[in-house]
């Protein structure tokens, strides 16, 4: 049975990243499990899928390109874009894995991991059955989408099941989620000539109303929004709290709010409905304690509280006030991370701490309240 | 006659840079003048003009937006936008001089600049004569742009003259210069349903060449390059190095090129040829060194080399290789240009120093080789 000091489980921004970390702990033995290929889930995205976070190559200047997941890479001098399609991040993230020699393996889905009493994992793999004294889970959320929100959802396609636009060929369609995956799906079917209609709970976009990135979406969905409006394609109804889908007997939908209002359409309506509370966490969800809102429980440390030496890493972090669901937020945490392993194993960890703070100045301050994503 | 321990002529990006930075020394009593209104060459850019560097709102999370002239502030958030609008950078601007009740002196345009023998400065304003200990030259680089960079080029509209891209109502132009300022010309023409040709010297967005933001184009413009590309309204013509322009009997144009290559058309070409070298800094042209390129030479803390006290701030500051080009890049200077001072005055600077590479953590490092803005 192969030993490793520390493995993490999945290869995608947060596991690669998490492996440049470990990387910098000399000695440490450890490994990356990805079930597909580095970066799938990004692989996996809509075809026209856009990063929302701008990449641009001022490393040299001091400030980090949002979206790298080390100090010096940069996304946008890789890809050539400022805002990456979810292929060409990925090819972004094989390139660090390769040009840093990281210990990945691919096409090795974990299929069992127990928690060793008295410390440490045994993980059943296609390889192998392999023993790790910390691990850390980092399969992100975007393959594990929210598909029952509401009864009769599973009519519809989500936007994480959504493989190109260009094959929604209807004339109109109904996208429920006023989020950036609910208008990113509008924008997109509206730029393709088609008839939308969205249902979002309140706007996420007014001018007017908060400026708070979190709260609100990103300026590019922002901008790309306003341009689709421009087309008199895009209709959008707000308030809407949608509570259920029925069919008639002609094969089309009625969609139902909790106000009683109602919406007809012949094709099924699009989820932009979000992903599952805890995204990949929920893999091996009885490892985490869980708070009454559906989140994983985690130490200052993003360790587990009821598993010791199980980390989570990735965008469904949460401390308290901050929610690490972008790069730039979840990818501060890995050297908090690897540090901890590093200690407990008593290995030099100075790489780690002069790095401390690398992604700026400012730290982890407490103004990001209400982080929604 | 008005005394101030030290002067800001600007009140661009950098002036109200600087100004943000000589407001840490405590008791310092500074003043800024500007010709015209806050951020006025922001003003004046074409309508369709948008910055190439992606603001974002990162700052929370320890990565200053690229736009911003401080630490915390955001244009992105202000502005609502990914890549603001000349006018809204310069509300931007506004808001903050105001919400840091900076001196701002507005229209107020500094006719005359002495410097006294013995130390210190003289000038004349519309509001009286001022003396100022030190001088901070802010006065950018757009309003100073190169317009004769050929014999002819009288006839040509530069791009820096433009207010608005609609006014250009021929069919077809050609545009003049492969950098920033041209192809953004080439693409606002393209896009407003103008035949266009382009004449470069060279391709600064070959996605197999160099990858060096600095020798090439902004991820931003290259990709609206290439949708302007995909329009087919627009051709380019590379290797072209354009010498002069004739005038034919009819009021046409033609364009010679060093090889003897020529174009006849029937509008006027626009000049994206840039700026100035040196930019502002000609108008006190006397004060400063300038090298065998025609630029200013500076000391380690962008002091003129000849005049003591006079400080440069802005995109045409270059030390070695580094060439500050960018806010993101230049605004690294303001707190070295203001501990200067501070310390000559023999003032507290301590809230500079904790400020010392508040920009990012890998400071200002040497690989930004071969910069071309």
């Amino acid at each position: 049975m192969q030993r490793l000091d520390a493995a993490v489980v999945g290869a995608g921004a947060a596991g690669i990243g998490m492996a440049l970390a470990l990387q910098k702990v000399p000695g440490l033995k450890f490994g990356v499990l990805e079930a597909g290929r580095v970066g799938e889930s990004f692989r996996r995205w809509p075809a026209q899928a856009r990063f929302i976070t701008p990449s641009f190559h001022s490393n040299p200047f001091g400030l980090a390109d949002l979206n790298a997941v080390n100090e010096p890479s940069s996304p946008a001098i890789h890809t050539g874009a400022e805002h990456p399609s979810g292929p060409q991040y990925a090819e972004y993230l094989s390139f660090i894995a390769r040009g840093h020699e990281l210990p990945v393996a691919t096409d090795c889905k974990v299929a069992a991991v127990g928690a060793v009493p008295g410390g440490g994992f045994i993980l059943d793999t296609p390889r192998g059955r392999l023993q790790a004294g910390f691990l850390i889970w980092a399969t992100g959320e975007f393959q594990f989408p929210d598909l029952a929100p509401f009864p009769g959802a599973q009519w519809c396609p989500h936007y994480a099941q959504v493989a190109d636009w260009t094959r929604f060929q209807a004339s109109r369609y109904t996208v429920i989620g006023g989020y950036e995956s609910g208008v990113d799906a509008a924008v997109n079917l509206a730029g393709l000539g088609r008839e939308v209609r969205l249902l979002a709970r309140k706007s996420t976009w007014d001018p007017q109303g908060s400026h708070d990135p979190s709260l609100s979406l990103s300026p590019y969905s922002r901008q790309r929004l306003y341009q689709a409006i421009d087309t008199g394609r895009l209709e959008i109804v707000f308030g809407v709290d949608v509570i259920g889908l029925t069919r008639d007997a002609a094969g089309g939908f009625r969609i139902h709010a909790g106000d009683g209002r109602y919406w007809d359409e012949k094709a099924a309506p699009i989820l932009g409905t979000g992903f599952l509370k805890g995204g990949g966490a929920r893999q091996v969800a009885e490892l985490w304690d869980w708070d009454e809102d559906g989140r994983v429980v985690l130490s200052d440390a993003d360790e587990s509280t009821i598993t010791p030496g199980l980390f989570l890493a990735g965008p469904q972090v949460r401390q308290e006030q901050r929610i690490y669901c972008f790069i730039y937020k979840f990818r501060q945490r890995y050297a908090l991370i690897a540090r901890r392993i590093g200690l407990c194993l008593d290995r030099d960890t100075t790489a780690l701490e002069t790095g401390a703070g690398a992604w700026g100045p400012f730290g982890n301050s407490e103004c990001c309240e209400g982080c929604e994503c």
